[in-house]
């Protein structure tokens, strides 16, 4: 007896290409501050140091391997002011980042009221 | 120099605001298997290994590790017929899984389009 995944609650898509889906994208931006170092580069771009002021609770070694990674897939570019004196480094979103726009706008609002929701159990 | 996150890329909101709702979405329901969880529960009540089937990859440690956690959390409730012979168990979603219904949409919208541009970039 297979059952279907299809559903009243979250949507009528089929399943097991949502979970394929779900599956790549959290693959891609999942994890506990891949989103957040893209929400902290958000307007302007930022250098090391401010990027990891932004960010509460991130380390230097855990930002420095996730700007590594974003900027691999594309998500965040390094750029390099030789001139500068000391060298400068600054980091600035690509526009692919801009197309996680819906995850982040979605996932900050759900976060929102689930604060809310737990807050009033408490 | 304090820079903001505000930003034409992602939205208007304030970013700390932002940061720290994300953060508590993600703490909530992030790392690799909560939401893809919720997806296979979607729709019907199944049995634990109706859903380790339909959950590519899950092992059945984990899923019962998450499974314990979604229920503590408010996410998913575990029903047992304690007339049927054997004993069944169903589990099955609650109200509150389907306020997901946007992240789980958005980060399924984002996945299929992200994999397209993987598959066109190799």
């Amino acid at each position: 007896m297979e059952k279907s995944c299809e559903s009243p609650n979250i949507t009528s898509e089929d399943c097991s290409a949502m979970l394929l889906a779900v599956g790549d994208a959290l693959y891609a931006v999942g994890g506990k501050w891949k989103l957040r170092v893209i929400i902290g580069l958000s307007g302007d771009n930022k250098r090391f140091n401010e990027l990891k002021r932004i960010i509460p609770g991130i380390s230097a070694r855990v930002l420095s391997n996730e700007l590594k990674e974003l900027e691999m897939n594309g998500f965040v570019k390094r750029i390099v002011y030789a001139d500068a004196s000391p060298v400068m480094v600054e980091y600035e979103l690509t526009d692919y980042s801009s197309t996680l726009k819906d995850v982040v706008r979605s996932l900050s609002e759900w976060g929102t009221t689930h604060r809310e929701r737990i807050r009033q159990i408490k």
